[in-house]
């Protein structure tokens, strides 16, 4: 048997083409991924600045929904046709990380999707251990958000964030806010920051505040909008230098930063102020079965509005141009390649982008 | 009545001359200091840094110890001959910290000895409610390494410290040589990383493992000792780039670094490698009367080897000789001033300075 797969080929290409399938091993389940998310990893991948890392060629998406087709020999609990996502992580469980119950950050992580086959083809096997079952009555399409929002959900975790604190998320990509969404939910005054007026007019369709730092003086606001108190918690969303010294400079005495972003280069930090107003700074990565349970919840409920995050679907056949999609700008959120259906499908979603352009 | 006082005037000019005394008022103390030690804050102040912030001519000192000799109106529980130190903050009580239980590091507060007279004179009127009872048993130039003590414990407790865990400290200055003896004293299994030849055998001398940054690959000795997991806790107490970048590197998954040292300039922070190993910053400013309180347990049980730590008494007719002998160099560890003796007194400490730097 043989099915199709997007490949990561090299720097700016990516193909789709057949590939042959075997049955699942011991262990291992076959599934039909239905959506699979593209990530800003994936992007920084198809730029070819993880070339190092990744072995190619590469089968990339770890966001992921889909239904199970087969189960190998020892699988319990699963049957073809349940609507399942993947937690895509598969952990050595001998390292010092792993020994003190954190395998979500193993010293021989196995991030699959990145280090092993991704989700973006019409046949994908993983280890059952990786499973998280969906709700049926959980559309597919939303269901490829658990992934970064199980991401939200362990940031705002790790931050400890607390009902009634003033909580800034600096940076309004995907993950900001679906972060903005989590501590909301989490019962947080949450403001957010962000350079782009079409992802800050998204967020404010979404009932959140926002604030644009090109434009606000966002440490003023804040000092503000807490009475000179300073926010509980920052999350630095950005990446970008400017944000870590805004996350640094809104916080009030004992508040905490939450590193959520990846930094290339070392970034200039005002240890003084985490000395004199004894800040916090808690770097988080990744998420344990915790976090994707409880994001399966949010998504379901609605509490993450999947229908307004996600900007465009487009086919396997041409997954190609997700990449394009996501790297031309910031006028999309969330671009999901279909793996199982056609180009018809994406009808929908491209309609809901265009509204949200046209409503800035 | 006058009483002499040490007086920092300006920029490198400290004298000692006579200054009127006044009853304690309600609520005060009147305290006749012992000996005052000199601290970093207390150098960078003579160096006049911090001019901008200190009222000239200012009284200097904040690790203290003395005997009341006299109380104001309304005070309780205290009488003329207690022994004691002080824990010299004063906070304003309304602010968002001090609402949140943080009164010690409260938004405007009152740091006795740097904001208001401190102790370096041989009277000092203080607030009742900042006395701290010492035992008896008490030398009272140990007890003088109280307050920097509660420095240590504060400090060790904000990296909450674990029985069994593996602790590096950067830097072996006064206060990183404590940080060492407490989390010691915790049950933490240290290393201390010192440039100083004086102050690395004297660490050694107390039993602390110590590595040269200079010759010592310090992150593959830490790698080594720790089999691959990284420390758990670091202290940066050095407040130079080298130190940040060491405390990070040494850390495992998790790892707490406890920022200590005043940093005047950000730093280039590996945020990477917060995200990556989910590690931890915690700022330390100051202590509470906990820290105090335990601090004086460990400087009376001997936890503290205080004779070790004070390399050099001065008289306080002669205080501006304590400021130029801490910045010579790196060959003393603890001057103190005594305010109720003669020159006299100093014989013993000398002594021990001359052995300790002959041992090396």
């Amino acid at each position: 048997m043989s099915a199709l797969a997007a490949r990561y080929l090299g720097a700016r290409t990516v193909d789709t083409g057949s590939v042959p399938v075997a049955p699942p091993g011991p262990g291992k389940v076959q599934l039909a991924p239905a959506y699979v998310g593209v990530c800003g990893t994936d992007l920084h991948i198809f730029h070819g600045h993880m070339d190092g890392r990744v072995t190619r060629p590469a089968v990339l998406g770890h966001e992921m929904s889909g239904r199970v087709t087969a189960v190998g020999p020892g699988v319990e609990g699963w049957k073809a046709g349940d609507a399942v996502t993947v937690m895509p992580l598969a952990w050595d469980g001998t390292c010092a990380a792993c020994r003190a119950g954190n395998q979500h950050v193993c010293q021989n992580l196995d991030f699959i999707g990145i280090d092993s086959p991704g989700a973006m083809q019409q046949r994908w096997t993983v280890p059952a251990s990786t499973l998280v079952r969906l709700p049926e009555a959980l559309r597919l399409d939303h269901a490829a958000l658990v992934e970064p929002t199980a991401v939200a959900v362990h940031d705002v975790r790790r931050a400890a964030v607390r009902p009634g604190e003033r909580v800034v998320v600096v940076g309004g990509g995907p993950v900001g806010i679906l972060i903005a969404l989590v501590a909301r939910a989490a019962g947080a005054d949450v403001r957010l920051t962000e350079l782009s007026a079409h992802r800050r007019a998204l967020a404010g369709e979404l009932g959140i505040d926002v604030w644009d730092p090109a434009a606000d003086d966002v440490p003023a606001l804040v000092e503000r909008w807490t009475a000179g108190a300073g926010a509980g918690v920052a999350f630095e969303v950005s990446g970008a230098q400017a944000g870590v010294d805004t996350a640094v400079e809104v916080l009030g005495v004992r508040g905490r930063l939450c590193q959520v972003a990846i930094h290339p280069t070392p970034r200039a930090v005002n240890l003084h102020r985490f000395f004199w107003r004894e800040l916090v700074l808690v770097g988080a990565r990744l998420y344990d079965r915790s976090d994707f349970t409880r994001a399966v919840a949010l998504v379901a409920d609605g509490t993450v509005p999947a229908d307004r995050l996600i900007s465009r679907v487009v086919p396997l056949a041409d997954a190609a141009s997700a990449f394009g999609a996501l790297e031309s700008g910031d006028d999309v959120m969330k671009v999901l390649v279909r793996c199982d259906g056609t180009a018809d499908d994406t009808a929908g979603h491209t309609t809901d982008d265009t509204a949200a352009e046209a409503a800035e």
